[in-house]
């Protein structure tokens, strides 16, 4: 859940949504696959999620460039579409450079 | 849940946490009390939050001294030491700030 980065500075893309509800199988499988895919593409560091039919997802990335290159991957632009179309009622994104962090384990 | 944001430049605090389960109750009240509190803090934006013993809270704030300020305030670092004592098996916090952001409405 909680994800190892790297010493700052690198990027979040914090990912808010409300789904609509509708589709909810299809929606398990492209969100599955995106985290895949993500986790391939060059710069990606790692993803956290939390909830579910209101759910932030942030994931990390080393800079800028990846970001925008994971936003024109060709299937993730397919499954941004369908979010549109079918699976959001909202969202909003956030691009943001991470500057400090911390952490704690028990 | 999605918040309203100003243009950016602005700051996101993303607070990535993993509950003990212990102490639930005081949890929840303190939980409410420090949304109250930060709302209350000059500097502060909004908040997102979504997950429950596995959780994703999003703070956002002008600057880093509003974040600084929040961070020092008293009743905010009493729950921060009851938060590392009893109720946060693990966390991570990471101080960001936003360069890019949209949204989608359905």
């Amino acid at each position: 859940m909680i994800a190892k980065t790297p010493e700052p500075p690198y990027y979040a893309v914090v990912f808010t949504s409300v789904r609509t509800g509708a589709d909810a199988a299809a929606y398990a499988l492209a969100a599955a696959r995106m985290v895949e895919l993500a986790a391939a593409q060059p710069g990606f560091l790692c993803v956290e999620h939390a909830g579910e039919d209101e759910a932030i997802t942030v994931s990390y990335w080393t800079d800028l460039a990846a970001i925008a290159a994971w936003k024109a991957q060709g299937e993730h632009l397919a499954a941004q579409t369908a979010g549109k179309d079918r699976w959001y009622a909202a969202f909003a994104l956030r691009i943001a450079r991470v500057e400090k962090a911390y952490g704690f384990t028990a």
